[in-house]
Formats: C-alpha cells, sequence, structure tokens
C-alpha cells in the first residue's frame, strides 16, 4: 500500500471508530427528552471530517496507546467541537441558517434548544473523559482548552474583531485559541494517556499548536475574506502561504520525536497544506 | 451558642469561604479578554445565597473533610448552577431582564456574550475539580447532573411544559433533574472526596435528593403560579405542604447516619421548610 493509500484507510478508521463510539455511548434518540437526545445526536452525525478524532488516533499511534483507550478522548473533542459550531451558530453570534448544506441545529430544533443542546454536549465531553477514567490532568487540559483562556476567549475575541484595528498578533492570538486548542488537546492527551514523557508530550503540543495554525491559515486563504478575522487582514496571500508552509514543517518536525510511528501524524500534516492545491 | 446562632455563622463562613475561592481561582477581570472575565465574575458575584456551596460544606463537615479541600467541589457546583442561571435568563430562554434586582448577563453585556460566559463558567467548573485532582468519578458525577440526563433534560422538559397536560409523575421528574441533581451532587461529592463508605454515600445521596425536592416544592409554594411547571398544577396547597414536610423528613433521617456532625445538614434541611412560614 502506498503512503497515499494508508493515510486514506487509516482516516476511514477513525470516522468509523468515532462513530461506533458515539452510537454506543451518547444517550440515545429514544431516551427522554427524546428531543434533546435527537438533536445532539443530530449535531453530532453532521457529516463532519472528524479531524480532531483523526488526530488522536495518530497521536495514539505514535504513543503505542491502543485505539480503545484512545476513542473516549476523540470523543470528548469532538463533542467540544460540535458544541462550539452549534453555539456557534446561534442567532446571537454567527446567525448560521446551514451547515455543511443542512439546517443548523436552532433552524432546525429551535433557538432554545440549541443553547442547551450546545450545553449538554460540552457536559458530555466530560462524562466520556470521566467514563474512561483518564488521568485528572486531561480534564484540566480539556476544561481549560474549552474555557474563557482558550476557545471561549478565542471566541469573544473574534467577535469583536475589526480588521482595521488588526495587528498579526492579535491575528494569531485568535487563532491559537478558537482553533489550535482543541488540536493541541486532541494530540496531546493520548500521550499522557500512554504515560509518555514530559519530551513526548511537549513534541505533540509543538504539533498540535503548529498543526492547528496550519489549518486556520490555510482556512483564511481559501475562504478569502478580509471582514473577519483572518491572516489576510494582516498579510498579503505570498506572505500566509510562506506561514503554511513553516507550520507544516513545524509540525513535520515535532512528529520526528516519534520516527516510524509518527506516519499518521506526518500525513496529516502534509495533508493539511493540501488542501491548498 | 445557640443552633440557630451557630448555623448563622456556619452559613456566613460558607459565603466567606467560596467568595474567597472564586477571588483566588477566576480568571481577574483585568486579564484579556477583559469583558468575557469581567462578565463571568458579574455572574458569579451575583449576591445569590451560595446554598449549594453550604451544602458542600455542611456535608464536609459530616465527612470530615477539611473546608480547603471541599472548597473546589463548592465552586465547581456552583459555577455550574451559575452558568444555567446565565443561559435560562436569554431572550430564546426565560427572557428574563432582571435578576435579583440587577440586569441580567445578556442586558448587561450582550446576548452573544452571555451565551459565552454560560459556556465559559460550565467548563470552568471542571477546570477547577482538575486542578484538585479530585477523585475521577466526582467530574463523571457533576458531567451527569450538568447534562442531558440530569440539569439540561429538566430544563428541555420544562421548556416545554404544559399545565394542562401535566401529572405529578412529570412534576416530580422536572424537579428531580432540574433543582435536585445539583443538590445531590453538593452532598455526594465530599463524601467521595473523603472516601467514606458506600452507606454513608447513599445517605448523602439521600439526603440531597430530599432536600432538593423540598427546596423546589417551597419554591412552588411560595411563588404561588400555575402557569410554569409547580406542583401546584397537580397538588392543592395544603398536600404540597405535606410534601415539603414529608421530604424534610426524610432528608433529617438520612443526616442521622452522621450523628453529631450531621449537625449543619439538619439545620439546612430544618431551614428549608423554614422560607415558607
Amino acid at each position: 500500500m502506498s503512503d497515499a493509500d494508508e493515510l486514506e484507510r487509516f482516516l476511514a478508521d477513525s470516522c468509523e471508530r468515532i462513530d461506533a463510539y458515539f452510537e454506543r455511548n451518547l444517550p440515545p434518540a429514544s431516551e427522554p427528552p427524546q428531543l434533546l437526545h435527537e438533536a445532539m445526536r443530530y449535531a453530532v452525525y453532521s457529516g463532519g471530517k472528524r479531524l480532531r478524532p483523526a488526530l488522536v488516533f495518530a497521536a495514539a499511534h505514535a504513543c503505542e496507546l491502543a485505539p480503545e483507550r484512545a476513542a473516549p478522548l476523540a470523543a470528548a473533542v469532538e463533542l467540544v467541537h460540535t458544541y462550539s459550531l452549534v453555539h456557534d451558530d446561534l442567532p446571537a453570534m454567527d446567525d448560521d441558517d446551514l451547515r455543511r448544506g443542512r439546517p443548523t441545529v436552532h433552524v432546525k430544533f429551535g433557538e432554545a434548544n440549541a443553547i442547551l443542546v450546545g450545553d449538554a454536549l460540552l457536559a458530555a465531553a466530560f462524562e466520556e473523559l470521566a467514563r474512561a477514567e483518564v488521568p485528572i490532568a486531561i480534564v484540566g487540559r480539556l476544561a481549560r482548552a474549552a474555557g474563557s483562556r482558550e476557545l471561549v476567549g478565542g471566541q469573544v475575541d473574534d467577535l469583536a474583531f475589526a480588521p482595521e484595528r488588526a495587528d498579526a498578533a492579535l491575528v494569531r492570538a485568535i487563532h491559537e485559541r478558537k482553533t489550535a486548542a482543541l488540536f493541541r488537546f486532541s494530540v496531546w492527551a493520548p500521550g499522557v494517556a500512554a504515560g509518555r514523557p514530559a519530551r513526548e508530550l511537549e513534541a505533540l503540543d509543538a504539533f498540535g499548536l503548529a498543526y492547528g495554525l496550519a489549518f486556520q491559515l490555510v482556512d483564511d486563504l481559501l475562504d478569502g475574506g478580509r471582514e473577519e478575522c483572518s491572516i489576510l487582514c494582516v498579510a498579503d496571500e505570498a506572505t500566509a502561504r510562506v506561514r503554511v508552509r513553516d507550520e507544516v514543517a513545524r509540525a513535520l518536525s515535532a512528529a520526528d520525536a516519534f520516527a516510524a510511528r509518527g506516519v499518521f501524524l506526518r500525513g496529516l500534516a502534509s495533508a493539511a497544506a493540501g488542501r491548498l492545491r
């Protein structure tokens, strides 16, 4: 099998694994309150790429953590990501009616339910971590990543973003918190669960940060807009492309700490820039 | 000192302790994003009675858990309670402009920020548990109490509540999840943190359930309304008062498992009914 085929297979396996995990562990839509549980599943099964779970499984492979032990970490981070999308789409926030071609949760289930669905998804993330009896440091790291200093803080600054007053440091600070925080958690947590040494945890964290920044820069370039927070508000396209290359190179170099077992981390990092071509 | 004086003193100490804990551990309002951290503190310092923290400290006293070890549990449950109030007040939910005589968070800071403040408070609850390195079962229990099967689930059923189709079982099911779940956590968690035997954990849980139901029944009686979910939709006032007495008796009897050390649990249970006189 070629490297590309192997990565393709790995991504398909990751998706299958996380969907099976959700199927088994999320409250069934038949359990009261049915509307809430149906809406939670609607949000979770929304045709997303499951990129964060893929990163969890890639880091688990690098750290020799069994996929069954990685699955609850993957579920937790995907639940946090999903909650943030449900709340971001609300009328008071980005006011989006469609996500991946389907009505957003508040359009389909009403605004009050969408707020509560997001809340329940966030709580469910911590329920999954507890079910798996992960080291408590992992709970702390996810709570921080989801909270006012990272994900939510980035979102607040993003909402208040004014292109005419932006500089490169602000754009990067928003990218780090709004986007990179959950990617960092995704690759760091399997290392902690596997009991890997500090040196490797640092490599995983560096990988997650570089990957997350590259991912967001590519998103900005593909989007092309300059009204919302974007690298294009503070740099031209050529400069932004150089920054993507730099971050991908940083991610690849961090993955070297795992030699051959870093194969899927390297594959994902290379694929991040691939979206641009 | 009389029992009443001793309870008064205990309640004042609990308030002081939890406020000092928040002061030390919540992100300062001077830390960016300032608006978010200021709004989180506005929500947390809202003049609430700190009843859930008081229950945590009362159970900690019963279980001989040092107050410093109980404080993070008290903070976590108060943060979950506070997040739920911020989201409940939103225009899409109860649409309240005032809470305890002050503008609600969305009136003062805008709707988008209020959604994000609630999200950040919920995440912060788990950050506090992790900071204190509590047993992972406590994380799981709080996540469950805050999630779709308890707090959020009760809220969804409360929003969909129709008095003309209500029966006693539905009203009780809403009270159990919307109100009693966090009280149960409040008294159970200190027992787990103190490593108490299963028999005592069961007594604490029974206390929390009975206390929570009594608290909500008293609220319903004081409110007097029959349009929203209330015991008065399915029972007359005299019957409701008998139910309060029964639940308080159940709570007092559960507190007996702790003999003299149950003093503050008993005091709080008696005070719950006292609001009616």
